[in-house]
């Protein structure tokens, strides 16, 4: 038995006592985990510190040695962040549907978890704590696959949750992280269909498309976002102006920001001005057609293909005059990652069409495409925004961490 | 562009016009479709013999012919299935959840198409109308991949519904066949993650396994099930005979006949001789372990592992008499396929045990695992019963060929 499957073999082991733990035993251990994460925060920032020292020596950017730092502010925050899943209902058990059929049988679709999850993410060692949490609240064990820059992080963070849940009476393998972090073990974790129910990767797109090229065991692609905002000819310039800026600038390294914009012809002179002196303020870059570059001279660049197909994560944006809905519609299908899309209009038949044709998890009339996300949709935490249409959708919570059993009551029924 | 790209291309061009139907014009098409099979049947008969022509050729197995065969009957009884999908409930466009939230986003999450769906399947021809169909009705452009056995009544049955969905106004792209039968286009079609919502093989496990090895695409995994019986010491032994002749001869080729049993030890001496007495009216084959040959005789072979994992079809039963609940439990989910698992007992306690443990789609107590079917649940038609935890568990009706997708009304908000 190789290594990770040894991690599988574990996992599976410990599963029943999880998914039978029942809400009691695990608010119970997300209480200790919480507890524990504080009480511990010496350590894991001076594990911290490794990865920091690490990362500074491989000359990584500023923005990920950020990303990868924890200090007692972060670790308190992540620890309240699982003491908020206590609140959260416990879907394990809930009966989704239920009939007595013609013959007697009784049968019910009740909610159940999915067994054991693998999560592959990279540096954030946040994730590890956020997901191996979210995971146990559904009854699941969880087998983590963090980046390699965050290892001395992951593992303090880990055995510190493996404690606390040993602590409350359940078994330490519900958590675990894979220590090996090559490149052979992530690629063996992959296929490993045998002990795994679900792969989740949480990060960027090289990371999510290296998944979903190599895994057998059922992905649930997440999180890349190249939203659009078209502003239509009958939209208030006012509205337009506000959701674009919140949209680009609020957060832009997040997956719901904006990355392009689509403006009609007719509205494109007097809106383009506009919005560009508001995006000055951030400094947001314009990468447009020739017709945006004519109404806002020489600070646009000239959009390329890959411009438009990209998602910049940053004070970037690309800008395209469009002749009518027609063409935002068209050109939003051909560069849609579905994730969230935005039209501002107000203009009935236009909101309803973009509606209707957008192929997004998330389709918006007149508000920002920032609000895709679990706790804004009222979902409480997530795990991650489904960009697929198998499985989940959209923000993904508690109830997406779930599958489903029919449980048949008979007296001997035979066909 | 390659072949089978150019088909995926046509299905996303077909997309819309479907998903945006309706109810009244899908149903046309499905009448439609319906009257030109029977309408056809000369035809569709002429063109099946060439396949049974060649299947003869190729030394193809009896059984194997007869699956391939068409007659006016069976023309008929197609054509029936899909006048059956008319009557029930359109789930496209169904709110499923709504809220409105604190600052006034208005969030519906609606059902919608899940877009292309692939199906791959085997020899019966009859798929290629079921599976078609299906889709459509829930919305779903889609492309079928059949056996090279069947490649001449595919044809035929394909340009029956093309032609048929144009007479309705609607695009003939939203059902089209891979008329090319390589391997190449096969795995080509596992790949084609740009054009391809979702991939349906529906056959033997070694058909499922290939598309689980390869695709990229998201896959749903149906139909494998090596299914249990337990017969508790507290079980009633008519009960039990009956449920256990039910499962195992009613129809021993389906997915959800038994082909395992488990005895606790406390009854075996009773029960064994009087179901192998009722088995025997099938010449039902005995493969069991060294208790059940102590008690049966010599008309018992010897079970190997590989015997208790394989799923027969056929008139062939593996048998374990085992020591208390426990070791069936443990027997099991060593060996499920997480279809269709059993009990026989009068013991409250070890039905809710059996129940909670055993991790498969359908768990039944006092009733026969030939019950796990789309109509017999009530969902009328299925397109198979998923193995799998996510998306679908169990039967597979139209709700399943759909996603879903949040719509957002707002009125300039921003976060």
């Amino acid at each position: 038995m190789t290594y990770i499957e040894q991690l599988g073999a574990n996992a599976k082991a410990a599963e029943k006592y999880i998914a039978n733990a029942g809400t009691k035993k695990k608010n119970e251990a997300l209480k200790a985990i919480a507890d524990a994460l504080v009480k511990n925060t010496d350590l894991i920032i001076e594990q911290n510190k490794l990865d920091l020292q690490n990362a500074k020596e491989n000359n990584i950017s500023e923005v990920m040695q950020d990303r990868l730092m924890l200090n007692a502010d972060r670790i308190e925050g992540i620890a309240q962040c699982v003491l908020k899943l206590i609140d959260l209902e416990d879907v394990v058990g809930s009966v989704e549907y239920g009939a007595v059929r013609p013959n007697g049988l009784k049968i019910s679709k009740v909610r159940v978890p999915l067994g054991t999850i693998g999560i592959i993410f990279e540096s954030r060692p946040n994730v590890t704590v956020d997901a191996a949490t979210l995971c146990m609240k559904a009854g699941n064990a969880v087998i983590l696959k963090g980046g390699k820059e965050a290892i001395n992080s992951n593992k303090c963070l880990t055995e510190i949750m493996r404690n606390a849940v040993v602590s409350t009476g359940l078994p330490a393998d519900i958590i675990q992280l894979v220590t090996d972090t090559s490149r052979e073990c992530t690629t063996e974790l992959m296929k490993l269909n045998k002990y795994l129910d679900v792969l989740i990767p949480r990060g960027g797109a090289g990371l999510i498309n290296a998944v979903v090229a190599n895994a057998t065991v059922p992905v649930i692609e997440t999180g890349t976002g190249n939203c659009h905002i078209f502003i239509d000819a009958s939209a208030d310039i006012e509205t337009a102006v506000n959701i674009t800026d919140n949209g680009k600038t609020q957060r832009p390294s997040v997956c719901n920001a904006l990355e392009s914009m689509l403006v009609h012809k007719d509205i494109a002179e007097k809106f383009l001005p506009l919005v560009k002196e508001r995006l000055d303020n951030h400094k947001v870059q314009f990468f447009g057609c020739s017709r945006t570059k004519e109404i806002l001279g020489d600070c646009v660049t000239l959009a390329t293909e890959e411009d438009y197909a990209t998602e910049f994560l940053d004070y970037k944006i690309s800008v395209k005059v469009v002749e009518n809905i027609d063409e935002a519609i068209e050109h939003i299908s051909k560069y849609t990652t579905h994730h969230s899309e935005c039209i501002i209009t107000e203009n009935l038949s236009n909101a309803v069409r973009f509606q209707n044709e957008i192929d997004a998890a998330a389709v918006y009339v007149n508000a920002s495409t920032r609000f895709t996300d679990g706790s804004e949709f009222g979902f409480g935490a997530e795990i991650g925004i489904s960009t697929q249409k198998l499985h989940a959708r959209g923000p993904m919570g508690l109830k997406e961490l779930t599958s489903a059993k029919y449980i048949i009551m008979g007296t001997g029924q035979t066909r």
